[in-house]
């Protein structure tokens, strides 16, 4: 990788100046990188109770009122501009754009949905691997058969991120990463892609492929372009996201969204499901 | 599963009278269950010093002075008779035997490790299969080509119990696990059978087979049964442990053994290794 920021708003500045538009996968470790979703008010309440019930996938971090353009994480930032890249959804129709000046509205709020990027600083100081950050491309991110509930016109397949892991370094993986449940927590699956409806791992619906070595397993993270999948489904006359990789660089710590990892006691959605 | 034992006294009664031989899986529900080492005195302190060489694979619950066939976490016990099958060990060689009257010696020392059966009802209190108990067999294990830490005369491969875990809940195997650090704890691998040295899973080392189904990972434990490995390495003229999935069953409860779970923090035994 040759150009790493370690400044979130030099990052921000440099995206919003035009002068970056590339993965944010390994840049200004230690800060919380977030998602982006952008659409009219009329539809942010629908959108906010979608995310409560898709937590893992949509973790909301902060929402800003109507018009709003600069994140109370990112004191300084325009959400508009400081994105890497952005998608923008008409009609459930993607196209790539380098800011939203062009769809911007007054009536549009954004929220800003955790990223599991922000966790691997955290793994990188386990001794795991990143290996998207390793080889210096954006995170492999796949749609899985796993659809979201549905609340309003939101809904759609959840999508995920993947990282190999070596097979004796699993648990680690989970156990550092289940410290960050609002940046996506534990992984949602580990191994056996073709349980999750992913056909080839080499051919993500999203970002680039990375190799799996010999000894390592797939393990799959829930993942913040879960809401550009919302959208999609959504089929809003216009609305918004971050490209997928390119996320919005916070000020926040990594740290503030650290907490004390909770072995689930309580029975599961199906306690006699596999018997 | 045709006789339930549910009262660990009992089940420790009856295979003490020989009218039990079978495997524990199952039984006594939250009751802990124990792996046995039996050895001479004079390599007690060895083996104390390579089992908390290698505490994962063999955390001590309770040692018993030479000569005592009491064990404190099972009042009326006697630990030659008490496991529903042996296996005696001499100079490397093995052979089964229903007690241990044949071999005891006055200078015996017996260690009870820790098992992970006894965390089994925890994965089906949340939900997650328990394949073994499914069906009515043994649990499968296997030896690995990971070498345990040597200690005097002790050492060998590392012995695994596998349980498959659907793709999407492995996470939870390891949260619900993890909070058992005394009797195995957290999964030492997930997946990738070949990177572990297992050639066949279809093919236990010790146990039985299970079937696993399409869209599930084959999850691994750390198994006491690396204490019959150890004993196997050490080639001492005679010692002995419980038979592979007979354990001694105790009376302590398995939430005697629940911890809160910690994320690693510290870095890993190799930080830079994959890079």
């Amino acid at each position: 990788m040759s150009l790493l920021f370690t400044d979130a708003p030099a990052l921000r500045l440099a995206a919003r100046a035009k002068g970056f538009s590339s993965p944010t996968a390994g840049h200004c470790p230690g800060r919380t990188q977030a998602n982006m979703v952008f659409l009219p008010a009329s539809h942010a309440a629908d959108f906010r109770a979608f995310a409560a019930e898709n937590a893992q996938a949509l973790p909301i971090l902060e929402e800003l009122a109507p018009g709003r353009t600069e994140a109370r994480l990112a004191p300084g930032s325009d959400v508009r501009f400081d994105c890497p890249g952005y998608v923008i959804c008409e009609h459930g129709r993607t196209r790539e754009a380098a800011d939203l000046s062009e769809i911007w509205r007054e009536d549009f709020v954004s929220f800003l949905v955790g990223c599991s990027f922000t966790f691997e600083q955290a793994l990188l100081a386990a001794g795991l691997p990143v290996r998207h950050i390793e080889t210096g491309v954006n995170v492999p991110m796949y749609r899985t058969n796993k659809m979201m509930t549905p609340v309003g016109p939101f809904g759609g397949p959840m999508v995920v991120s993947m990282r190999p892991v070596p097979a004796w370094r699993v648990s680690e993986a989970v156990l550092v990463t289940a410290a960050f449940p609002q940046v996506h927590g534990a992984p949602v699956a580990v191994g056996a892609p073709e349980a999750l409806g992913i056909a080839d791992l080499s051919r993500p619906d999203f970002g680039d492929p990375v190799d799996i070595r010999p000894g390592e397993v797939p393990v799959f993270w829930a993942c913040g372009v879960s809401g550009l999948s919302a959208l999609m489904t959504a089929r809003l006359p216009v609305c918004a996201t971050h490209a997928p990789g390119k996320m919005f660089v916070t000020d926040a710590s990594e740290n503030d969204y650290r907490r004390p990892v909770v072995a689930p006691s309580a029975p599961g959605p199906s306690p006699q499901a596999t018997t």
